[in-house]
């Protein structure tokens, strides 16, 4: 089985700290969280802005890579689905995608609007949005 | 430097063979494309269907991952800015993020509509699209 190594960049600072409290969508009630980066990846910073939106990319890892099938949102008695059918934490490769708001900046610390990602969650990268077209 | 593995659970078979003529965005000419699944992720994969859009998480295994800075589109008229602004491949975890549209699925076999993965890319994670309301 072929592997790479991904770094961790940084750290979610958030009050959710409790896996089974955390909200399954940023739309049910996650609250404002910090990404903290190490300094080392300052320059790669520049240019994210406050007022604008990104996608966040972290490393789920408190999540089982074994389980390949869930019952969707964890509902048993909704049918098993395959996890890349599903939001699921669980997968191979449990790599959180997040769009979030950035509120402010200052220097390496990023404040954002409703992450579910748990504290201390690893950060592996920022991205531009999807274009809506395409 | 933390670090964790990342698993290739699959591979993308495509007529794009050349990075220096690779597209940079799929709307700009990107070819159809397989993404052959290892056997074992077979489980994994119920629940896709032709017809529907996903994202595609890669690993861009042929990118520099210490550059932290880049002129966008690698127009050396543009200022420099942090890779976390830019879609550039080149960043600390070369994490390739694709919309994609499903056109058929046979097997562990996923034919999808205009990716702009090189042959050979390997495959990290399908899931569905971010609801667009957060």
């Amino acid at each position: 089985m072929t592997e790479y190594p991904v770094r961790v960049i940084g750290r979610v600072e958030s009050s959710l700290t409790d896996p089974a409290a955390a909200p399954r969508q940023a739309d049910e009630g996650a609250p404002d969280a910090w990404l903290v980066f190490d300094d080392r990846y300052a320059p790669a910073l520049q240019g994210l802005a406050p007022g604008t939106d990104v996608l966040l990319l972290t490393w789920l890892d408190r999540a089982e890579r074994d389980t390949l099938t869930v019952h969707p949102r964890g509902d048993a008695t909704r049918p098993r689905a395959g996890v890349f059918a599903t939001r699921s934490p669980d997968r191979p490769n449990p790599i959180g995608l997040h769009q979030v708001h950035i509120l402010t900046i200052a220097g390496t610390r990023v404040h954002v609007r409703h992450l579910e990602a748990l504290d201390a969650t690893p950060i592996l990268d920022v991205k531009p949005l999807l274009t809506p077209d395409r």
